[in-house]
């Protein structure tokens, strides 16, 4: 048979079923879809217009980053290591409030996209102004996202007040509603800076049009003495009363749980979104992943943004969620590197609503593929392929990524992105925020 | 002046002063150790048999893996998701038993200096059987490093009895006594397994020879529930009362502690070396940093062994570091980043006592460097380049390293070790471990 592609590897990883690594594997790919997984040694049955040899490598499913701001990544480095609400008052709400146009979320989407692709992760979730901005950058790059239509209480340089927001978001949505890699999803920042009438407006809406509802979710202690004193009830709570608590639910963060709720949540079918590196950063609290988990929880990972981690690096990002569910749990055998794996791809994919499409190679998805050369001394011994990409692996390693079956990156390098123009694109604008940006820069 | 060797660069961030990031700085080498740092269009007044330009990158002290055991890179993720106990007697102590010889330690060492050095690391601490074999092995690398002499209450392949540990390890000790590059330090293993009359004798020892104690302390609950059970106190009272709580301790991990512990620990002025990724990823717990830090007491950075990591990555450590201990804290300012850069360098030198020859970059120390390249797009935009390195980088982003002047590691590639002879070693032991080990490989 003629197919598109072929990719031979040292080790097929499809992430289902779980912890199987096949070796010596290949991957047929036709007409942007997975056609076959099969020994390499069999692959004679298959004519492919592009034979790839990756002969240390292992191919798993691309990467997905369940939460992030990706215009953000202008801001990576900004501002470190100050009291969240002054990081945010005092350095990031002013740098936004001046800088946040069109323009901006173009370029640093473009930047978050280039970095994001690079390092194996084939498809996001993002939140931000502009998403038909932030749409655009990545149908152009050839990167599957869903892009949120924002909902937001204050007025912004993309609209004025929550039906302007509302309406803008649709158009997104209406646009994009068949397009092959952009989705949308309803994305009301978070409880305490959306009320209730645009929730419920989002929650009738999100039913119609069958998209999820992501939102920031019980990230920091403040959040839940704010909708005390605002809702006289804690912010799950206040969602649940006002029918939230559904499978379209995608929380993020989720670090600050009470018994009870763990409980409620579970029964709900809703998604959480786990952020190891920004809860840390941030000290907002420690997500219970094994507890989720444990409940039946579906729990994704996300990067959030690059100014509070300060990479959109998921392999890192795998790799202090395996090493912090485990000391959170005090149990060494939590969140398994083969559940860590899954938790950065399949759970991802779930909490989009996008599991039949992407996030495991099986026949009939996207052929949404990243390669991890696992040749180079920093890799040896290899006793558990599985256990190398999520305990000793980074994301340098990574050399080639297909999105639907796309090649975006070859041999390390962008497809559909020039380097340059984003390194010199982002010059201009850290000069921009330098100038400007009060706080000594070096 | 004529000078060996001229590097001149985007950043020279020195460590000492604390938070100093000179743009457009040249160092200047004489001999193995800096002769002078100042900006690059004032060094003219040298001459330098070799000038390197490098435009996009920071200097930076090279990193200082405090606490490792360098050949147990060819248990890299032989076995992990284990309970402790489990993972330590059925998979590590067996392997250990079977598989540790000369030829094992030589392999392993030079495995774990290669991924070392290629990720800028220029010096570590080992504990491990056959210290005499990671000496050479680092000798002939050019690699830095204290190496225990180590102690421990059963037998080995290297050693029968306490009196045969302790004549073994000093004959390493006077081999490398005057060697620019090899010290050495006592490394009774641990409190449940090191009895009192070799601690005692270490202590009457480590006096006389002027080295350090190189211990695991109060890493675990059992470790201390062991020390009520057998000596009805907890290991740092033991270790106190036995005379080796002093400026020459240096305890590794040290999760376990009550508040009168660590005041106690302060006023000794003994040194912790911090390993949080594998405190996490065996759930052995939390290192109070934060406070350690706020009590005076001096706090080193390590990654532990391959086998409970599962890399040597020192970038991922202090990045690992600087989040957690803001976590820990619940406290977003707690571990800033030039304190996390200070941690993974010049603490180090002073845990490792040799403090004064290395850890910062200053005039007079030897010239152990490591080149970071901050050029690529990953790295953009730069704000503050300490942050950028602690928040933002990879191991793989490190171009170029200097140990006591000589250039390791040039353009990514090492000049004193073999990579294919490194990787066909490994692959043999790969194939002898995975043939004898019990559970599954793939």
């Amino acid at each position: 048979m003629n197919i598109d592609t072929l990719i031979d590897a040292r080790w097929v990883i499809p992430v289902n079923p779980d912890g199987a690594a096949l070796e010596h594997h290949s991957v047929a790919i036709h007409e942007g879809r997975i056609h076959d997984i099969l020994p390499t040694g069999q692959a004679e049955k298959y004519q492919a217009v592009t034979r790839h040899t990756l002969d240390t490598h292992a191919l798993i499913p691309g990467l997905i980053n369940a939460h992030t701001h990706a215009s953000m990544n202008l801001l990576r480095g900004l501002a470190d290591d100050l009291p969240l609400m002054t990081w945010l008052n005092e350095h990031i709400w002013p740098a936004e409030q001046k800088w946040v146009n069109e323009d901006f979320v173009a370029d640093g989407t473009r930047l978050a996209v280039a970095e994001m692709l690079r390092g194996g992760v084939t498809c996001f979730n993002d939140m931000y102004f502009y998403p038909d901005v932030t749409a655009r950058v990545c149908a152009d790059a050839g990167m599957r996202a869903v892009v949120g239509m924002i909902m937001i209480d204050f007025p912004s340089a993309w609209a004025g007040n929550s039906e302007e927001y509302l309406h803008r978001g649709l158009e997104v949505h209406d646009h994009y509603r068949t397009h092959p890699l952009i989705t949308t999803a309803f994305a009301p920042h978070a409880p305490y800076s959306v009320s209730d009438g645009p929730l419920e407006n989002i929650r009738t809406l999100a039913d119609e049009l069958g998209v999820q509802i992501h939102i920031h979710l019980h990230e920091t202690r403040d959040e839940i003495q704010h909708s005390l004193g605002e809702y006289s009830v804690r912010p799950m709570q206040r969602l649940k009363d006002l029918g939230l608590l559904s499978p379209s639910l995608i929380a993020v963060h989720m670090t600050q749980l009470e018994d009870d709720e763990l409980e409620l949540f579970a029964e709900s079918g809703a998604h959480v979104v786990h952020c190891p590196e920004s809860n840390l950063k941030l000290a907002s609290g420690f997500c219970p992943v094994a507890r989720l988990q444990n409940s039946g929880i579906n729990v994704a990972l996300g990067t959030d943004s690059a100014a509070s981690n300060n990479d959109l690096d998921m392999f890192s990002e795998m790799h202090t969620a395996a090493l912090l569910a485990k000391g959170v749990a005090g149990d060494a055998s939590a969140l398994p590197a083969a559940a860590a794996l899954r938790m950065a791809t399949y759970n991802g994919a779930l909490a989009l609503g996008i599991a039949e499409e992407t996030g495991s190679l099986e026949n009939g998805k996207y052929a949404d593929i990243t390669a991890v050369d696992l040749g180079t001394l920093e890799s040896q011994p290899i006793y558990h392929p599985i256990s190398q990409l999520v305990y000793a692996s980074s994301r340098n390693m990574v050399t080639d990524v297909w999105v639907g079956g796309r090649q975006v990156v070859k041999n390390r390098e962008m497809t559909t992105l020039d380097d340059n123009r984003i390194l010199s694109d982002s010059t201009l604008w850290q000069e921009k925020l330098r100038e400007n940006h009060q706080g000594s820069c070096v």
